[in-house]
């Protein structure tokens, strides 16, 4: 993951992104890529949603989706400062004390 | 990032929360908490969305939202069976074929 | 329309809410208040999600967000000189077109 | 707007796309949308947001999502039964009251 995130930040700065990556611009394309995942979901039953990898066009599409959603949270975690894994981590704790069993 | 995905797992299979857990409703939930983390920035100027992590109640409700989207992230990887770093590693690949430098 | 449209001007003059009301923040605000409309639907069934009327907190909620969802769906209209009216009956031409029965 | 939305109702009834209409899909789509809108505006500074409908063909593509939301927006309205005018004007009464001046 960090080795992910290294490849991120070279590619927006070999191509002089950066400035248009401040934390707001990153999580808008964060959220318009999560969208573009419901959008292959939404006209889906349940039953159909759980069978979308056996077809090859969709469970490429949906990796893609998946792949441009995790690339957005790298990068916003990068220019905040936040270690999303240790982020999760303590949100699990608080979460089992949330709700516990 | 293996025993954060275990561990959500577990978190939802102790709570029977795993038939609600279908690829349909993950992403939706996915673009909800994205979305939250959009809510937190969406008045600010770019400039001031640089400087969230400095207030320390902002930072931790960022850091929290982050936490809940890579969550989902992670979950709706688990259903569907994609890898989340190999998908965005062969994502990176192909954009640096789309723009090069 | 018109005149909810100009209570609402007149609601962010009296509050000097205008310098934030950029296209750009107003669509960002109008995907969030979308998303808190799909928060309350992201766990239920098709059948559930039909009846979320007859239970009445559930459609205040529900009725709450529409407001907002069209509040700034009018604003960013205004700030943009758009009529929202005559765009969607010339897309609705254009659907007719695009999908013959 | 009640002739747009007979409009839409019967451009689904002519193509069986009543039921995929169930209120959470619906939900999902008018997100989906709103979303699409952000996109647009997702790398502009505040400054480029405003300038938008400057330029033709992204004055189009606004124009045109504009509508996709309120296309989605009246149907959901209509499958709950939800007046969404009078819905706004009640939520501009509140809003009033909870900001006031």
């Amino acid at each position: 993951m960090a080795k992910l995130q290294r490849r991120l930040a070279e590619f927006a700065a070999a191509r002089n992104w950066q400035p248009y990556h401040t934390p707001k611009n990153l999580a808008a394309a964060l959220s318009v890529e999560a969208s573009e995942l419901v959008e292959i979901f939404q006209w889906l039953t349940p039953e159909e949603s759980a069978r979308v990898m056996t077809d090859p066009d969709t469970a490429h599409r949906v990796t893609d989706e998946v792949a441009d959603v995790l690339a957005y949270l790298l990068q916003l975690c990068e220019v905040l400062g936040i270690d999303p894994l240790a982020a999760l981590d303590a949100k699990i704790d608080r979460n089992e004390r949330r709700f516990p069993i």
